[in-house]
This record gives structure tokens, C-alpha cells and sequence, in this order.
């Protein structure tokens, strides 16, 4: 998909319900690809830093209570930012089309002559259950689900949930965001026939590394939820695939689960660390604590990279210094083979890697090679050396744990 | 995630409801590293291409009437070949834990203290309708949806579905695999006091760009099922919202929608083409009618790049000629410089950019240089040149497209 075929589009897409790996392809292209990105409170804010350098971010999220941005003016930014050309993506949690006014939004385009298209995302209402234990379909227990959401539209008049007739379902019944309505909804339950003992569970951050969930029935969850100072929004499944959990609740018991940790690397290089620890289980905050930055004194570098046909040996001391030697070389030439003869060093493996990458031979390895001549041909392209051990030493990952 | 991790682990994997982009990172990540690949009849064939060449693969997908392997027998395989080591992916379409199986899939495994991962999908209960034109929730017509299978479990004695129950909701109705019982359903639903005039949408393929989609109402769709001849699996929609499908029907709008298109490029080069082609809407169909293939005289090749130095000039005259080149020159060379100094001269956009990929200048490109010099140059390296105009010749993709 070329970038032309995007301008004046808008995209309605979903994120999914939290953990990163649960994005689509489509969706991380579309990020990739946006000059304008309007999203609303999220499970998880790394989406947001897949966005292009120069892509907009605007805020259009709500919470309960509080409203960021009307609804009417969100659909009128959409039209106005897409008639300007840009491609626009609309993020939203889950998915755009279940419970996210990605409908409304999707008729408002539609009526201003805007195009756009869909792009779906994995809902949490069975993600979140899933990664608790909870398959909310199985042939044991139900023929299907219902969803509702607690959470009703506050224009309305009266209360659209027809508590008789959800009391009588004898399939799963999956709640979204009603957890400060969780004690009316149990009792009205009740009161219209639904056993007492009915299992529920109710789950918060679902598929992140925050992931909480309280388990108990419809007479005791209410008490659970104050109990826990639990709070929303969280996915609420009331039937009897509850039980499985159990057994199969196998994303809570990953070794790193709980763990809040925090990456400290800058942020080139976070990510790769980030995506592992959080296949583990754990809930990740990246803080760079460090930023590679360009050499102050620029005319050293410049005579360096003229005269490089001049070395004997070039010294990569970190991944780092690869990466900004070839920076500045690639602005100066355009051809790798212009690095001329000179023999190359690197201090580890990572940094080998990164040469190899550019298909480069590494000749040495200082730890096996510490003879003097290699010292001296570090001296000689000292210029250089400054920026690279400065990025060494900023490289270590500082690394902070604690129980969530 | 490293390699080791994965050893005798099995990964519930969701493929999605079709559109291979509907696919989730960590589901094309578990793909590309399994060993084994246990999959169903899924909507798209595509995601078995991305499984590595050593992968095992394993079809356990059944039809309505024709089980290829008793879930029994699926539980078991799973187990055994966890015990061997492996790392097994189990592909479902849409998501392994709605009406998937997954549940009981993931006790089994549990009870053999296999360990296990849920890969959640996106599921075809609302992308299809979505890509049909219809949001299964919208504040307009709903508060929520139930979703059921028309297909139930044979060795139950009776229907578990409560037409009665079913007939009151006010909530979008979503039934699975009900295609053959449409008849008997919507009956059912108007008998219970459901209106005769309430929307129903089909569609199958969804997703895909063989998607079909029949509107009606519960009482004119099982007749429409018959006249337009429209087979299972699809999702069934019930409900007001059907009626959004006029103006929100965007997938089925796209310019190339409804084209089947063979696409007969090699395999290493189809997957881009085929990409872009079905984000347009289309069908496709990968047939490569051509193999690149090494040349037979390998002794002109071998003294060709043992000799690089000499030559003035080397021309690519295709992408594939400069991937073959240089799978060659590293299995001699471990470093690009050896290529030495010569001028390097590409057919054309395609393949210059190939060489800038490796941080090659191009010097020349043909349609502008057709000077005497460099058709010298180009018989200097006579040897090589016959692969590549071979490759050339080969690489012009034949396409051929009809109506679906």
C-alpha cells in the first residue's frame, strides 16, 4: 500500500486489548503510515510510539465521568484532518465496531463523502477472560454468549437492560464496564431467577502485565469489588466457564507476572528488551534514562571519516557507535565499499552483529585482542573513540523491579 | 522470545477471520518460529506459507459432516510432540477460545502438564459482519449482542437453543454455522414473537475477497439462501443494525473487490504484490509459474567472483539477478569491500534499490547508458550474464483476472 493511496483516508482501528503482540499487521502498517493519529485512553500507550516522527497525536479519550473531547466534535476533526490530505488513523481499544462508536464515526465520514475503512482488532471481552482462564465459549457449559455493556448511554431515560430476560440465559454473559453497577446488576439478577451461586469473574488491565482478577458469585462480588478496591474498567463474565479458570489460567502464573519493571535504555533500544519481558509477564515502563547525542566538536569527525582510507583498524566499542559511525558515514558517502581497507574491531557480539548486518568482517574481538598495536590504532582515530566510549558507557541498562 | 522458550510449548493461535492483515503480531511471530503446525480449514491458506521451511505441517480441520481427526486424536498429537520438544502452534481461525475448541484443547494440555500460550484472534463474529457494512453494536439500535451456534454439538439429545428465550432480546443476534438451519431459526424466532420484518444479513468469506453477503428479513432469508445458491460457513446477523450496511458498506466497495487475481510471480517475490492487490479487495491466488534456479555451469561463476577485481563494470539486470549474485559472492566473501572497485550498473529502479539496500552506488542505469562501453563491459562478465537475463525473462509476471 503506497503512501498516495492513503491521503484523505480515515482508518477506524482497533488495538486491541492490551498487550502489544495482540495488534494486528494491518493496524501496526496503518500506525506506521499516519500523518494524524486521534486515540482515546488506552491499555497501552506503546502503539502510540510506533507513529512516524512527524505523525500528530491528539487525545480524544474519555474516562466514566470525564469527557475529553465531544463525540461530535471528535467525528468533525476526523472530516477536517482527512479533507486536508492526511491519513488519519482513529484508534481505539478492542475493536472499533463492538461497544467503540466506531459506527457513529464510520456514518459521519460516510455522509461527508470521506473514505475509510475498518480494521479490526481482538476484543477484550474474551481476551481478557482468556488470559484469566476463562474461555467464555465451551461446548461443557454454553452454546454461546452475550455481551452487554453496563455502562449505559446517560441520555436515556431508563435502564435498557432487560434484567428478566438476561436472568434467563443459559449461555456466558460478559459485562463491560460496569463495575460500579456490578451490585445492582448481581441482585437484579438474582431477583429474576439466576442462581445466587452463579460464578463471576471480573478482570482489570486484562492481557497486561497489570492484569488483576477477582473471582466469586453473584452474592459475594459486589463485597469482593469494595473488598479489592477494585475499580473500573474491567470485563465481568458471570456463567459457569468461570470454573475453568482454574486450570487454565495461564498467562497470570508467567514467571514475570506482576513485576513492573522499568527499561531504562534509550529508546532505539528498548523495545527489542521491553517485547521479551513482557512475553514473560511483566508490566513495562520505559523511562530512557539516556539519549545518544551527536559529538559537539563536529570537525574532528569530519576529518575522520575523509581520511579513512588512512586507518588500519576501525574500534566499534558498542551496537551505538555502529550505528552513528554509519550515520555520518552514509551522509558523506554513498557507497559502503568507500570505508576503504582499514581492518575492523568490536567489542562484543551485539556490536559484531551489527557489522555483520552490513555484511562487514570483523577481524578482531578485543577481549581475545588486547596487543599493543590495537591499542595504538584506537589512539589514532581518537576522534572518533571519544563518541564511542562516551556510548558504551551510557549503555548499560539501569534496571528496577518491585511487586506490582 | 528466544528459540529455547518455545521448546515444548503449545501456542493457541487465532489466524483471524481471513484477511491475512487481520493477523496479530505474536500469532506471525509463533508461526515463523514452530516447529510444528497443527491447523484447520481456515479462510486463508497464506499463513501456512510464513511457517519455516523445517516445520511440520498437520491438518486437523473438519467440515460440517466430514471430521478429519477426532478431537481426541488433536488433544493427543498436541501432547506427543510437546513431549518431543517441539514448539507447536495450533491454528484456529478466528480465536481459539470462541467456539474454537481451544477450551478443551488447553484442559487436555493442562492435565498433561504441557505448558500453553492463548494467541487471541480477531473473530469473524463481528469483523465479518463489519466488512459486510455492519457494526454489530451501535448506541442507536442496542446495548449489546448475543452470538450462537447453529451448529450443535450431534451427541447432545436435544436442541440447547431457546428460540423463546432468543425471540425477546433486544440486543443484536449473531448465529455461527446456521446456514443449513436458517430455515428452522428464523421460523422459530417469528413463532417466539421475534418480527417477521426484523433484518438479517448474511455473509461468507468474510474478510476476504471472496466475500458474499445476502440481505433479507426472518422471513424471506432462508428462500434468498436458496435462490442465490449461498452455502455454509457464514455469520448470520440479526437485528436493526443490519440496516447501517447501505452506507457503511466500505469493503465491498473497493475498486478491485470481486476480482480473482493468479498472481505467478516466484514465491519469494509474490507475497508484496499479493499484499497490496487484496487490500484493494481482491482474491488471491499464488501460482508461481517460475523458479529461479542455479546455473548448471558453475565453474564460469566460481571464476567469475574469485576474478571480481578485474572487471570494470558489473551489470544487474534484474532484483533476482542481484539476491543470486550476492547468495553467491557471501558464500566466498564474508565482507562486502571484496567486491572491489568496480562500477556497478542496475536495469532499473527495482534493482538499483536492491543494491542500495546493501549501501551500493549505482553508477549506471542501462535506459540511460547504452553507450559501446558498457555493452563491452556487460561481455566481460558473459558468465554471470546468462543467469541473469534468464532471470530477467523469467521475472515479467503473467496476471490474468475474472469475475468471482
Amino acid at each position: 500500500m503506497n503512501k498516495e493511496s492513503r491521503a484523505g483516508k480515515v482508518y477506524l482501528v482497533g488495538a486491541g486489548p492490551g498487550d502489544p503482540g495482540l495488534l494486528t499487521l494491518k493496524a501496526a502498517e496503518c500506525i506506521r503510515e499516519a500523518d494524524v493519529l486521534v486515540y482515546d485512553a488506552l491499555a497501552n500507550w506503546e502503539f502510540l510510539r510506533m507513529a512516524p516522527a512527524h505523525c500528530e497525536l491528539i487525545y480524544a479519550g474519555k474516562r466514566s465521568k470525564n469527557h475529553a473531547i465531544p463525540q461530535g466534535d471528535v467525528n468533525q476533526l476526523l472530516v477536517d484532518k482527512a479533507h486536508q490530505g492526511k491519513s488519519i488513523v482513529r484508534l481505539k481499544g478492542g475493536d472499533p465496531y463492538l461497544f467503540g462508536r466506531g459506527g457513529e464515526e464510520a456514518e459521519k465520514l460516510r455522509a461527508e463523502g470521506v473514505p475509510f475503512e475498518v480494521v479490526h482488532g481482538v476484543s477484550s471481552i474474551y481476551a481478557a477472560p482468556g488470559y484469566a482462564g476463562i474461555p467464555i465459549t465451551h461446548r461443557d457449559f454454553c452454546s454461546g454468549f452475550t455481551v452487554i455493556t453496563g455502562h449505559e448511554d446517560p441520555t436515556k431515560p431508563e435502564s435498557s437492560l432487560d434484567y428478566a430476560h438476561l436472568a434467563q440465559t443459559r449461555e456466558t454473559l460478559v459485562i463491560l464496564m460496569g463495575v460500579e453497577r456490578i451490585g445492582i446488576i448481581s441482585r437484579e439478577l438474582i431477583r429474576h431467577g439466576m442462581s445466587p451461586d452463579m460464578p463471576v469473574a471480573m478482570t482489570r488491565w486484562g492481557t497486561t502485565g497489570k492484569q488483576k482478577t477477582i473471582v466469586g458469585n453473584l452474592t459475594n462480588i459486589a463485597d469482593l469489588v469494595t473488598q479489592h478496591q477494585f475499580e473500573a474498567p474491567a470485563v465481568t463474565v458471570i456463567g459457569k466457564v468461570v470454573s475453568l479458570r482454574e486450570s487454565l489460567n495461564w498467562f497470570e502464573n508467567q514467571p514475570l507476572f506482576g513485576q513492573r519493571i522499568v527499561v531504562t535504555r534509550t529508546r532505539e533500544q528498548a523495545s527489542q528488551l521491553s517485547q521479551k519481558l513482557s512475553r514473560l509477564g511483566a508490566s513495562i515502563l520505559e523511562i530512557p534514562t539516556i539519549r545518544t547525542v551527536e559529538p559537539t566538536q563536529k570537525g574532528y569527525l569530519k576529518d575522520a571519516f575523509s581520511q579513512l582510507g588512512s586507518y588500519e583498524w576501525i574500534v566499534f566499542t558498542s551496537p551505538n557507535g555502529v550505528d552513528w559511525f554509519f550515520h555520518w558515514f552514509f551522509k558523506i558517502h554513498k557507497d559502503i565499499r568507500s570505508l576503504g581497507g582499514a581492518k575492523l574491531a568490536a567489542v562484543g557480539p551485539a556490536t559484531a552483529q551489527k557489522l555483520k548486518d552490513l555484511h562487514l568482517d570483523v577481524d578482531a574481538m578485543p577481549h581475545k585482542y588486547v596487543a599493543p598495536e590495537i591499542v595504538r590504532s584506537m589512539q589514532d582515530i581518537q576522534s572518533l573513540e571519544n563518541v564511542m566510549v562516551l556510548l558504551m558507557r551510557a549503555e548499560s541498562p539501569a534496571r528496577t523491579s518491585r511487586k506490582n
